[in-house]
């Protein structure tokens, strides 16, 4: 039996146990209110302020252009609820067929109430045509929003050309960067983004804590009402959590994108060997342009669910898809948006942290290859019946 | 120098050890994503499921009615926010003049977008008047949000006679019950609740987590779009401190609200040593219906934030009005709702927990004693000049 080989980072990542560190003593002893007048609480309030600015400095925003949220999909539905309410006069939203959940199912909110949304459609490598983009703007076009990366095919878009598109137009521009956050370096003003997402589970802090950007010129309306965060977001600041993403953020600046280097090559390595190995692979996504951590692979004529639970018994954890659909049991639908062959092609996501060695790597390759072996005698003695 | 006493436990309390014990393991090796279909994260699954269990038992509501936010900000918003998407025909809602920031902030912006809202105003000691209630209501009016206790004088509200009249009405009731919880014993189906917010962070869990319940014959529209909590909250759970409050509310389960007649009889004495050993002082708030480990105590003369500052001196921790407010330095819109003549009247609220202990109480009178005779003569000193 292995230890626990864990390979689906892009749905949620480990805690650094110097993140866990920093954040304890505020679950502990140290649980005075932010927003009191006394000391109790105004040391918290000091340590919130270093974490607004670690995130500045990773997004090159200012700091009080960084409002805490408690996730990515709470930022996703507050910058567009945002733009929809501060634009009355405009009904229509551009954005992609592959984001995020929580953008689909706030533009469906939308579109019931009378917008009219666009969703840009992506080829069979699930790349955007940024003429089809321009193409749709209107007068009446009051927010584009695109992701950074897709959470599932790992890959990368034209934001900073969406941004001057964006800008040129005067329309509102907002990024979806969860999976982006760590792996791509991000600049709001060099990218003209307007709002920005990001959460702190997908870069080694908990589940629970996201963040918003929003740029100082944009008028801000609150989706949580409340006195905290400049009236921006009312709650008891999340105080544990927010010391933990400042700390997380701390890392990554710290590490300065170095370890994005070993990660791609321990990801190109599992590739090449699975495309050497097996037979009849199919890799989904912009090869050339995919965050250095993800892989999503097929192998023709079996399931990537079926290989996710033989994984599992060997305590190997792989995703299909994005975890936040997971339960649906329907087709992923990045991977309709790509005309993928999923009768044929149904594939695995395979996505590292800077926590997976090569030792596992190769591990996990050899298991593959026995496991997919396994899986298509079975399917071919089925079909024989 | 005394060890820390903390007397405002209205603003946030200390975490239960085995609150922390509880979900300490999901915050360090147990972070698989709830949603995934392998079993890392399935196990998780079930401990959600046990805390939204206990929280339905709390309320006396059943599980799937009970849905996971991030805070009971996000939880009142949430239900308000609901009504106002699903009765579209009418644009009139009550509330009261005294009610949490999350609602007056949410009822400001809903008035900056043609919604009328009746504030109901308080007598002297914060009480509600029935009759003004029922004779605002028209047949305009979609949603009466009330509180169950108010944070700052402790007064608790007849919400049963509320929910029958919002029942008998066809009318929607919210019930924001942040302080009440663990401290009065809620029965949403008994007083007619159709939705109601709580928070972990005042009953030992930590800050960033709530409960929005909702009862099941409501129509739900989302705050926070996305596939989690059944469709009705976006984004990953906080799977530790979903758990941390599951096992805070067992602990409120087990005490069977136990804790609280100690705790009233160290508020009691409290006050009785204050009122005996202290000239003109004055008690703010419902006295006989209160909750037990509040009192809003005010020293002519002298202001609460005078106390607060020199007492924090001294290690000892009150509160002035409501944590979220108190940055603002403007006067409690709660005692501007009594009519308080705050100018000689501005009061200290002092809030209990189950971990104060009657020798902190005794220190605690002796010490404000001394705190209010030397700012008395500061004072008079200041007015001689």
């Amino acid at each position: 039996m292995f230890s626990k080989i864990y390979l689906d980072n892009n749905a949620t990542t480990k805690c650094d146990e110097d993140v866990l560190e920093e954040m304890l003593p505020y679950l502990k002893n140290e649980y005075g209110n932010p927003s009191s007048i006394y000391s109790f609480g105004k040391d918290i309030k000091s340590k919130i302020n270093s974490a607004r600015k670690n995130i500045a400095k990773l997004l090159n925003a200012n700091e009080d252009e960084i409002i805490f949220t408690s996730c990515a999909s709470e930022s996703n539905v507050s910058a567009i609820m945002n733009a929809v309410r501060n634009n009355p006069d405009k009904k229509h939203i551009i954005t992609t067929k592959v984001e995020h959940a929580s953008i689909m199912e706030t533009m469906k909110y939308l579109e019931s109430i009378g917008y009219q949304i666009t969703y840009l459609s992506v080829d069979e490598k699930g790349r955007l045509n940024l003429e089809e983009l321009v193409s749709s703007i209107t007068d009446n076009t009051l927010l584009i929003t695109v992701m950074m990366a897709n959470n599932e095919l790992g890959n990368i878009y034209p934001i900073k050309e969406i941004g001057e598109i964006a800008k040129r137009r005067n329309i509102l521009f907002h990024c979806d960067c969860v999976q982006a956050v760590g792996k791509v370096k991000i600049d709001v003003k060099d990218m003209n983004i307007d709002t920005l997402s990001m959460s702190g589970h997908k870069i080694h802090a908990p589940k629970g804590i996201g963040v918003l950007y929003v740029r100082n010129e944009i008028p801000y309306t609150p989706l949580i009402f409340g006195h905290q965060e400049k009236n921006r977001r009312g709650g008891t600041e999340n105080v544990p959590y927010i010391i933990a993403l400042g700390k997380a953020v701390q890392n990554i600046l710290d590490d300065n994108y170095k370890t994005n280097n070993r990660i791609k090559q321990l990801r190109d390595k599992l590739e090449k060997e699975i495309t050497q190995n097996i037979e009849d692979v199919y890799i989904y996504g912009d090869i050339e342009n995919r965050l250095p951590n993800t892989s999503n692979i097929a192998f023709k004529g079996i399931t990537g669910e079926e290989i996710l639970l033989v994984l599992e018994s060997y305590n190997i954890y792989v995703g299909t898809g994005s975890a936040c659909n997971s339960e649906l049991a329907e087709p992923s639908h990045v991977l309709v948006a790509c005309n993928a062959d999923l009768d044929n092609y149904s594939p695995i996501r395979i996505s590292l942290s800077k926590y997976n060695t090569e030792e596992e790597i190769d591990l996990f390759v050899s298991k593959i290859k026995d496991v997919v072996t396994m899986l298509r005698k079975l399917r071919s003695r089925k079909d024989e019946k």
